[in-house]
C-alpha cells in the first residue's frame, strides 16, 4: 500500500520526480513544484499530471490550463508546454518508464531519471 | 482539465468502471465500489487502484490490504484479488485500453468496456 502523502513527506526539492510505482512499464511519480519550469515536450508519449495538493498551471502555445487539487490532465505527446506553479504544488506524474522531466530539452532543470522513495 | 468529482457526480451505479481519460493505450478510469466483487484475475496487466473518497480492502489469496482516501496499490498481473467496500468508496483504475472489470471471470458483474463519461 502506497501512501501519496507519507512518500511527499520523504523529500523537500522541486522538480524532482520521485517514483512510488510500476504498473506493467509505466511509472507513477510524485514530484514538488514551485515556480517556473521550462518549455519541453516527450516526442514519443502522452503525460498525466494529476494534482494532489495545491494548484498548478500547464502553458500551451496557445492557451494556459489551471489545475487544482483532484484535477488532471494529459499532455498529448510532442505537445510543447511548460508547468507553472506560484506557490508549491504536489502532483503525481504518470508516464512510461525511462521518461526525462525536460524531455528533449535537458539544462539545469533535467532530474536524475528512475529516483524511487 | 478533468475534475475527477465532478466526473463520480455523473453516475450512481457501482462496479462500473467509466473511461475519464486516455495516456496512450491506457485508461484511467473512475468507479464507485460497494460491497463484495468476485474474485478474479487480469492475466495480462498490472492493474493500478487509487482511492480518491472513502475506504476499500483487497482480499489476496493470504492477506488483506486496506486503502485509504490518497492511496494506491499495483495489483500484479495474474494475481487473483478480490475488491470489497463496507461503504460507498470512489476509485480511480489506471490500467491497459480493453481491461475488463471482472478479468477472466466473467459473470453478472462483469461491466461493459469502454463507457466514458
Amino acid at each position: 500500500m502506497i501512501n501519496l502523502q507519507d512518500k511527499f513527506a520523504k523529500f523537500s526539492e522541486h522538480w524532482t520526480p520521485k517514483v512510488i510505482a510500476e504498473m506493467n512499464d509505466y511509472q507513477f511519480k510524485l514530484v514538488k513544484i514551485e515556480g517556473e519550469f521550462v518549455w519541453h515536450n516527450h516526442s514519443d508519449t502522452d503525460e498525466v499530471f494529476i494534482v494532489v495538493e495545491g494548484k498548478m498551471k500547464i502553458e500551451f502555445e496557445h492557451e494556459t490550463i489551471e489545475l487544482n487539487q483532484g484535477e488532471m490532465y494529459v499532455v498529448p505527446k510532442g505537445v510543447q508546454h511548460k508547468p507553472y506553479a506560484e506557490q508549491e504544488c504536489k502532483v503525481m506524474l504518470v508516464e512510461p518508464k525511462g521518461v526525462v522531466n525536460t524531455g528533449e530539452n535537458s539544462g539545469d532543470l533535467t532530474a536524475q531519471n528512475d529516483v524511487w522513495i
